[in-house]
């Protein structure tokens, strides 16, 4: 039998129990539950989604179809398509009136973010919704210390902007001291619509 | 040669020339160059995106993939996928600080628009963005006669509401009433912000 808690969520004792058994290193433990940080934005996404708090998904995949197959009686079948390039970032909604734009990214460096881990495109659409006073940021995970940021967009033009005069990643330091260390919950597991309202106040 | 406007677009003067010939029926035309509404909605997005106006995009459609092929020095393939049913609707961005979010849908109808164009989660997700004080609508084109509405999420949620009682289509008139007829342009084509603008000043 599947229990499952009232978001749908399936209940995992198994993994329950190793964090209780492990609480005194809980920072640790809670990121890392197997999930990647796409799954744990997407439960939180529906955790606000069920409480009425925010409407965030994540996009599909663009996907260029070549060849679907309709056999009778059944569903269709994509028998040939390729992955296109994104034209915008991952994940928007809204937010108490407010139109949220964020990309969700996973380092292994323990000092500093690589900006090879963005496309131009996701620069220039940030910056044009930033422009109709959207909010956009992105979520940075430094996998090894298991540490989450919320990094908002005018750190990365910022360092995106002076790219070509040398250095190609965003120190640690500077994303500590511009955006804001997201610290992990039961419910929302990653509860960065706390840090959006710091932006927001900032902003607006 | 192909020669574009500065939008990217191509320039087609065929279409062009067909169009000037038959100035009279200047209405019907616009509609009817062999775009779906689709297409005149993407080209439309693009303009306002290209001219900073808004950010509005389409979004993939969602698809379970199952199998890929990664075959050596080449793209990865896409050998079977599943179509499944979006959560959310086709549309969403920012205009002006405010999130848009919004369907589109076609009829052959002349008289109603059938509520079995929409899904209940469309429903429930519109009505969830506009809790957040999202702008929710509908775009309707009446194929047979081309004219296209912009109809307030509102008007889809009285007559969605009422429909276990009987009518299961809202009538042409109560979309006369309570939206805003898109008269084609030239650039954009379906100019549908100008009517949003409407809507921002009732609402907010």
């Amino acid at each position: 039998m599947v229990i499952r808690y009232p978001n749908g969520q399936t209940y995992n004792s198994e993994k329950l129990i190793s964090t209780s058994h492990s609480y005194a290193h809980k920072t640790i433990l809670y990121g890392n539950r197997g999930m990647t940080l796409e799954e744990e934005i997407n439960q939180s996404n529906q955790y606000y989604l069920n409480n009425g708090i925010a409407v965030i998904h994540k996009k599909p995949i663009p996907i260029q179809i070549v060849n679907v197959d309709y056999p009778k009686r059944s569903a269709a079948v994509i028998k040939e398509a390729y992955f296109k390039q994104p034209s915008t970032t991952d994940y928007n909604g809204v937010y108490k009136g407010h139109y949220i734009d964020f990309e969700a990214k996973e380092t292994k460096s323990t000092t500093a973010f690589p900006l090879a881990n963005f496309h131009e495109h996701q620069i220039v659409h940030m910056k044009a919704c930033q422009k109709q006073h959207g909010i956009c940021f992105t979520i940075i995970r430094f996998a090894t210390t298991q540490e989450i940021y919320l990094m908002p967009a005018d750190l990365l033009f910022k360092f995106w902007n002076n790219m070509k005069s040398g250095r190609k990643s965003i120190p640690k330091d500077d994303i500590k001291e511009a955006g804001f260390l997201i610290e992990y919950q039961i419910q929302p597991r990653v509860p960065y619509l706390k840090y959006v309202d710091n932006l927001i106040e900032k902003n607006f």
